[in-house]
């Protein structure tokens, strides 16, 4: 268990701090003004265009990706880094070419892909050129586990055909969007994890509808592509343009889970991070009851009880990426599933704090305390409920053992 | 401590609960989709110009007054009625001419309004043709506290000039918004409690300025004249637009908080109890692990849960109700300030895990939950933060004591 | 709804309030030091004696029995008084001939007895002569569910003969208890809630063999007879001895659930006002951080949040008792599973805090606070758990319904 | 951050696991039972002598103590195997002599004792041949804050005067405690944590009065030494008989604190995962509702969070013992106060859900959990509440800071 920075990590972390606090950072008031002046709009910021670019020429690119196609940095390289981007979720990620859905997509591209298929969508992707979505959840099943998903993906001649219908599929109403990759059953019958395939969609293709936005707590997302509902209707598409072999799918989606949780889970500690900053500023300069918010024991115990439980989420965090490095996904499965259940609620304890210590502008767009919150609260059912997984694991500790 | 609905409060219930079947529910989801197609805009849902008439036409409205203006309900009158309208908390609380702001200022101008003011502004609001808002909140003092106010009422001549920095005004962005209750310093010594006093200011007045909406939680209200940003730059008056006597400010907004409390509470409950009905109707037609939603344990507890925590907090506000009614206001400080602390939370805990049930569709347009929640979690705020609350409470009750 | 205190309960509660203050509570600090001097030991504490005359002759004796053997009190009179008595539970209820198991016994006896059976145990108890026990809990069956009880109550000549294994029964290693009345199964087949039955047992029946007390968290209750674990071979006992006819256990047992739930309830709730009153003492009287505890933000909403929740904890009981009172123990279901639900856990978290506020006098025996805090802990598990309540009730909740 | 277990903590754990199997949990009951027959007694079960000679022959000795004088463990090597003998609170610390408090006085003395100090106490005591007690917290004061100790150690003479109020000094009541480490002001003046100092006093030192055993949650402890209450009066020792400098009292005992605090910590940690044990045998032999409760949601949900907040838990002190080991007890600072704050509730929260599931047994004397639930509770309080240590971390959180 040795979750050291390493030296190439601290040096790419030195880096992107300062990256953040020349450019992110004053980046983001000048997005939240465009934003009001304009309205909702299925664009992302113009300065993106400027962040990327610098953040290119600072070695801050594709950090992500492990293996040849990527910065090769291990999950725990990568945790910190993560982290410090979740400060601001809505340009960071995306000025390191490191957002969802993308991310996964782009590792799906590069594990499962065969090599006309990483030439024609990897390749746009890592120089992000264009973006992708990833299109799993439907709104009639449960869609937490992948076997449930009813979109059919069927062969007629030397074609497959997509008839389904999906939701809250994030990135997909970009202007820049131009594949999705669509999870669908190929299979009727036999094993029921060897039922599901996953298939490159290019955005244009006949047939697929994008139908509206999905909000999540009153947020559209409309400049990060927003969260899409979409029928498939007779969506054919060559047979090359199934990923790996018929059947592949859910497999490779559990193998996709777990980078994307430790992702989450740090950006969300960023977050987390950002709010005590936001808490310290008010704490100090605001005054209640003669006294400033700083010296009151209420606030004092929010302050300390935050701390405590970042810290705790952290370290369970770096502990799995350790483990997934170390002995891989599968054996890291208790911890996934661990920090898919205590991150994103303990984020969201410390946030709801936040926000009540800044009373109105708390829950207001001003402080990006409230968007904070929706992210976190949305954590706690995106790739499932908590409770699927509180049960699985349940299920796994109450079960006969003799180790100690 | 009698509760119980008298006679007239059960045939109110009975008409209001017919009038909610046959004409706001059916109204929801025509609203909801007309708002996708729309867009944000600062105007009320049309339907709710059908929905007034009807309920006008049925005996339901301006139930909210009591006394020789309104309906003349007692608390414990209104209060179930109240739980009801929250129930589609969009519509129905409007359809009555029972929605805040409106109501506590119609309060105020029957309580501390002179004849000509309640003829030019009372009238017009009962009968409901304006509308108006409410301009207590300044974003740089910590406005729980009244005398924080930091907005200026000056004498010049016979005129009052008020100049100040308002926010998060509900309803001013509504086009038919006529009148502002301006609460401001008309003293900068003397008693505390007498420095402030009330005045109206005709939404037109030269030097109101609109600058843009607030939001909480990512939704801006729109559809209910949203939160405004206003400032007031030497805005001048007649003196006759003051509110009772220079220096009643204080005192008239203290009279306004009670009933207020009562309502919010008491359409939080509604909230939860519909939350509740959506809960049954997923919770037995949805599976999961094989099993009906509603066979299950965690299911079950979460409904036990919400129903004890539903009955305790209706009880509460009951007390409060009936205290208010029969020894007033002030003797019923402790249930007043009780209800503002355990009613939101107690929602918001029953909204949260009725979104939870709900998965995606939880957080998102297409059920009122997500929003509910945003209303219950911003009460926590608003009249100032819990905590307020809970230290004012605390002290009295950790004060020396005799009785038993 | 009407909870208000009527006149006899007023008068009532002036009565017990004068004797609490002027005898029990005086009586407890002696009490305390006796127990020190002597350890252990099976029998009430010397000065129960007095306590008991004197309750008798003011008028406060057998208070909870309802109908003509009792003092006639509706639920919702006694209710009031209960919470009195609870604020020192190891006195006040057995000065009023009003504790537990006796009480539940009596109600049995008085309901369900023949005038033979009320003669010989009833009468004694009635006039404190005797103590008696309830023989219900078995170490080997989830006893919650009566139906599970697995001793057997065998007709056998013109005698029942009884075999089994109870535990936790309290009251039973009181050298005053005469009378066990043991639950078991006189029927292997048939309805499962017409199977079990009650018998009466004198308690030097050969073949019953007490082996020992089962502790709470450290506390034997010895001063009340303790919890015993108690074996019964082949005891045998007349025909004449059972309760009622063979089969009416289960009804029987529902029966003195209600109104034992509204004491125990109301009980919990005057140990919190106890607790409360210890907490301001404390408040007021001891520094920290250079200030008195009192003027301290966090305990500050300690204080107010038991406030609280005594408040709803309260409300609940009355209207379950209410309820009781107006529409029968059947109709009253929901509401006495909330409060078995609602209530210990509130007023164990006010126990806590007041535990936490006294330090480390806060766990010892010089406080009644942490043996409180023992009682309220176990009553979440009394009568069956938490969970199994909560999940009855949600069943409930998620049945489909029409009414609103 | 490197927490691996190295070659020497991983045989240590071996050969300690083997002594638990084959000798300490096999003692338990046996243990168990003599309780019962005897009654409470000021001894040590006779076993643990026994059980010490067993532990000294396989190499489990003093494990507790670094440098020459005890096995030379850091703290990191140390915690696991601290959680292992907390598996069996009552036996296994004092087995390996580990246990509190000889465990501090064997640090101070090799610490801040002088060569005759350490032969005449440390020796024995690190032989086992004798136990000792450190009386720091008085009934008068907060004694968390070291700062108010009001016993005076005044000099007279070639004598040192002891006088003073004791109160919760563990383990004095041992027949085998021939020392205690008392606390107190030698200065009344000058800077505050100079006044303070430690005093060796043999506990048949004329004037010392042990008054009574203090209880927590109805258990005194009493094979352990209970917790004494004393009082000092006059009491005269050597000059030599004090710890280091005249003021040096506040030093040493902050000193003392981290190691302490992980050794309670790593122990509560065993005792969950032994709940964890009990729990999945009661689970998957125990049936409600027809079902195992193993199959039951709400129990899989227990299970799951209490894996998830064991994990927590034990990774934060891991990393607390890592950095007292990297960079001192002082930059450990918050770690270790968050430990304190974090780990008792953590384990606290397992074994109420612990004793929950088992039903009465849970708390009863049948099985451990509930001593294990009144240890990490009272451990809230030990060493300063909770609150004392939230209040120091928030301030420190809330300090200006220039650092990410």
């Amino acid at each position: 268990m040795d979750f050291a920075h390493d030296h190439r990590t601290e040096e790419l972390r030195a880096t992107l701090l300062a990256f953040m606090d020349e450019f992110v950072y004053p980046a983001e008031q000048a997005t939240a003004q465009a934003d009001e002046a304009r309205g909702p709009i299925w664009a992302r910021p113009p300065v993106l265009r400027e962040l990327r670019a610098e953040a290119r020429r600072r070695g801050l690119w594709n950090l992500f990706l492990p293996g040849e196609h990527g910065a090769g940095l291990t999950n725990l390289q990568y945790a910190p880094l993560a982290e410090i981007t979740g400060r601001s979720p809505r340009l960071a990620p995306e000025a390191l070419n490191c957002a969802a859905p993308d991310t996964g997509n782009m590792e799906i591209l590069a594990v499962a892909g065969n090599e006309e298929q990483r030439r024609r969508w990897l390749a746009p992707l890592l120089a992000g050129e264009i973006r992708s979505a990833f299109a799993m959840t439907e709104p009639d099943v449960a869609s937490s586990d992948a076997t449930n998903i009813a979109t059919s993906i069927t062969r007629r001649g030397d074609q497959w055909v997509v008839n389904g219908h999906k939701w809250f599929i994030s990135g997909a109403m970009d202007p820049e969007c131009r594949l999705l990759i669509v999870m669908g059953r190929t299979a009727e019958d036999g094993p029921v994890r060897d039922r599901q395939s996953m298939i490159l969609v290019p955005a244009d293709t006949p047939g697929v509808e994008i139908h509206r936005g999905m909000s999540q707590f009153g947020y559209s997302d409309d400049d990060h592509g927003g969260h899409a509902e979409i029928t498939f209707t007779d969506v054919a598409v060559p047979v090359d343009h199934l990923l790996g072999e018929p059947g592949s799918g859910f497999a490779i989606a559990q193998a996709r889970l777990g980078p994307g949780r430790i992702h989450h889970c740090m950006r969300l500690i960023g977050m987390a991070e950002r709010a005590m900053e936001l808490v310290r500023d008010r704490a100090v300069t605001r005054t209640a009851f003669g006294r400033p918010l700083a010296d009151q024991g209420v606030v004092q115990e929010w302050a300390a009880e935050s701390r405590v439980r970042i810290e705790q989420a952290r370290l369970l965090v770096l502990k799995a990426a350790w483990l997934m490095d170390t002995v891989g996904n599968r054996a890291a499965h208790t911890e996934i599933q661990a920090i898919k259940i205590a991150v994103p609620r303990a984020v969201e304890w410390i946030l709801d704090k936040a926000v009540q210590l800044h009373g109105a502008a708390g829950v207001s767009q001003d402080l990006p305390l409230a968007r904070f919150w929706a992210i976190a609260r949305s954590l706690r059912l995106a790739d499932g409920p908590d409770e699927v997984h509180l049960r699985s694991l349940g299920r796994r500790e109450l079960a006969p053992r003799t180790a100690h």
